[in-house]
């Protein structure tokens, strides 16, 4: 079943050769190759829910919704490349009074980077995997893909697999411009091939930092878009918790248990102020508004044995840490009962490992503060997150908390959840190491970019010029002309 | 004189106390802090321009000429840190009816990295040393630099940085914004201290290489920007030659020797049709005419007696090639007569070694086709490039090798010279490995983005907003809204 070697450097000259023909075609014509796979996952969601369901454990609305996002993620991203935003088109006419010496007519646009290997994720068997996130972008650059396996969900993923490569075939596209391959001797062979040249990978940090070194080790190394581990830890202030603590643990349980907690997003530490006095009577305690919340939400197995396997290594590693209790019991069963352990911030910064030990899994971890302690001076403690969130009140002054979680996320939220990721023009979905390897998005239009590299043409002749680059502009995209955006169609608010 | 790594410690320290202060600036206050130093290193011109004609063998109108430079690619970036080009802000409003899912309100920022090393090259000891486009791209994107001073112009350096450092002093920068540090030790220093989070390299491919391999050893690995190693070919049509020759060789002997071949776009490579004939009476052959081109050409000594035995080292590996014959005879003399190597490309078939040596110095070698030869699998046989450039006429079908080229170098050129790099807002340089350890430019406005990172900010309230993501736009920057683009005080052309 596991692709040889020999069936791998096979697979990765046919992506060559499809990308070869496939780099330079025009706009709409590769709109609509993303469009055609779209369409055709749309056509066959049942099936493949089902095979996801079989195979995952997740629920079926889970599953429809993740499948419907992967589909408006092709068409969002069909329509950039229609508009050409990717190409960052840029012109500079030869200028010979420009202020260093005269300039020659330089002109710049972003073109594929070739074949690119992407890793598939096990807890997003849609949105992370076959025709995720880093296969959608990689298509939309006008690479070639060569998509490794997660046997996680092994039948859901040839299948859609094989989906995608009928869909491409169906609209003109070059056969092998997309393929798959299963097992880790094919992976490593996709991470040392000379043709490929990027790598898209969601998983653990364990795994991600052993492809990064390899692709850095390469004789000539290769940009390696690595979504590793996150926390992502969630700061209450006082102001917030004296006003919302109620609400404000609500959506923290509902958070941190949305699908079994198997978001890389999940929120796995949560900073509140402590609580000075036992509750007044009839007043519900943290604990017991925690173990309310909790009991309702919907238990399932998780993704994999392994990954069960990780979660309980990881849950008694922070449990078992000096100055960890229990708030909320967890237990064995095959659909776990989710887990909340408490410590305080004193205790924390005596045993900082408390901060950086993810939990892939539903548990997470409420650090107790003490009125007027430096909340800051937590935050610095923190390594590269997804995600880092404050709950506050609009007039309180954050600043400093907000520039040191700054420092160290790719995305703040202000009395919001982190665990919901839109893709749009603005999502940034990236982070300091750990969190990722690289300083870029794997969601949102802007992943695109990380598989194109940008081309100068110096003092070429109209008739040499790629499309993009002629001053008639024959795909209506939207270039800096001489330093100035010129917008095609009419496009665009003078804001004056 | 070297810098202990208990001086690096501190430096580093106080360049990220800098960044603190610095970060968050608005845009006319960091353009202010650009063009202080701009004006200080003008100001200082005559004083600056005398100690690189002491330390480095240049003469005084180049090095008067890469000062001017330096100085307009300050004030180029302080006008585009102004715009706000390099900020990418976007903005997507709540959007109930979103297409996969009701859409929080999500806004993206470009950010800056923090603490960034910059490594000298001896080549340029302006436009690429103390305050060159790594310093100055870092600097506009709100990063503090610390120097590695290139010992090739020591006194050069130190009195560059001593202006740089008084001209940020005296425009209000936090102190520490800018240093300099000297020696292996703080070098390896750098590239490990965990507040560093960058680097930016000009240099050799083997220093480079090391460099990078540490950088992305690191517990937390950082983006190495490096510019190493670059041959530069230059493919001649036969219709080209036929017509232009003679044109064609004397550009080609004054690019290769200009700056004693001391430039990393040297054209170290000329494809041109062989000579099936003996010159007919009274007409030169290739040999007769680039004697006499070259011996017009101004000598000096090479950059130092390092770079001169690297020069001798690599000249005699390409020499001692067997099939290799020399054109133009070099000189041991101390202001080396430039040499002119030639071969086949059937002998570059057998030995590709010719095409990856590069000679950093006044040598280039001319590679002689037979007509009909086919250019383009020649040029598949090439590394990463910086530049590639094609002589020939506007109405040839060229288009396999522009393709070919155009994967393997950064900037293309036609019927031109690949030295001579204008700053301007198109300008690329970089290529695949080995000319670059990364897909991104080093000259040019958009080097400032690999001093920054994206990010998000969810659900935020416009009192907790940074000043360029607010609707009201106090920056007055260009920015991406709900997918339209909105440009400030009526800037850009609609083309409909």
């Amino acid at each position: 079943m596991h692709t040889t070697v020999e069936e791998t450097n096979t697979t990765i000259t046919a992506a060559q050769v499809a990308y070869g023909q496939a780099r330079d075609v025009d706009p709409g014509t590769r709109a609509a190759w993303l469009r055609s796979i779209a369409s055709a996952l749309e056509a066959n969601a049942d099936e493949l829910v089902g095979l996801g369901q079989q195979e995952t454990h997740l629920d079926e609305g889970r599953l429809s919704f993740e499948l419907k996002r992967s589909v408006f993620q092709l068409r969002l991203f069909a329509d950039e490349v229609i508009r050409g935003e990717h190409l960052d088109a840029t012109i500079d006419h030869a200028d010979p009074s420009w202020g260093m010496g005269p300039r020659p007519d330089i002109r710049r646009v972003s073109v594929p980077l070739g074949v690119v290997g992407v890793f598939g994720a096990s807890n997003f068997p849609f949105a992370f995997s076959v025709m995720g996130g880093d296969s959608a972008s990689a298509l939309a650059a006008g690479c070639a893909v060569v998509h490794k396996i997660h046997e996680g969900h092994l039948q859901l993923a040839l299948r859609t697999g094989a989906i995608v490569e009928e869909a491409l075939d169906a609209a003109g596209a070059p056969q092998g411009l997309f393929s798959t391959i299963i097992g880790r001797q094919a992976a490593e062979c996709l991470v040392d091939h000379p043709l490929v040249k990027a790598i898209g990978f969601t998983g653990s940090t364990a795994g991600g930092r052993a492809l990064f070194d390899q692709a850095a080790r390469r004789p000539s190394p290769i940009p390696f878009y690595g979504e590793l581990g996150s926390i992502n830890p969630v700061f209450v202030t006082e102001a917030a918790w004296k006003l919302r603590r109620d609400e404000i643990l609500a959506g923290f349980a509902s958070s941190f248990t949305m699908g079994m907690g198997q978001f890389c997003t999940k929120p796995g530490l949560l900073f509140v102020p402590g609580n000075p006095a036992v509750p007044g009577e009839g007043e519900e305690d943290v604990a017991g508004i925690l173990n309310r919340e909790v009991e309702g939400k919907p238990r399932r197995p998780l993704l994999s044995g392994k990954l069960r396997e990780g979660f309980d290594g990881a849950l008694e590693t922070v449990r078992s840490t000096p100055g960890v209790d229990v708030m909320v019991a967890g237990d064995d069963s095959e659909a776990p009962h989710p887990t909340v352990l408490t410590t305080t911030a004193d205790r924390v910064r005596e045993q900082p490992g408390i901060l950086e030990q993810e939990m892939f899994g539903p548990a997470s971890v409420v650090v107790e503060y003490q009125p007027g302690d430096d909340l800051t001076s937590l935050a610095r403690m923190l390594e590269g997150q997804l995600t880092a969130t404050v709950h506050a009140e609009p007039h309180e002054d954050v600043s400093d908390l907000l520039s040191t979680l700054r420092e160290r996320a790719g995305r703040l939220l202000w009395n919001a959840w982190p665990t919901g990721v839109t893709v749009s023009y603005a999502q940034h979905h990236g982070g300091p190491y750990p969190a990722t390897t690289a300083t870029t998005t794997s969601v949102g239009t802007a992943a695109i970019g990380r598989f194109m590299r940008a081309v100068a043409y110096d003092s070429f002749p109209p008739s040499q010029m790629p499309a993009p680059l002629r001053d008639e502009n024959p795909w209506g995209i939207r270039r800096r002309v001489d330093g100035v955006w010129e917008l095609p169609n009419g496009e665009g608010k003078p804001n004056e």
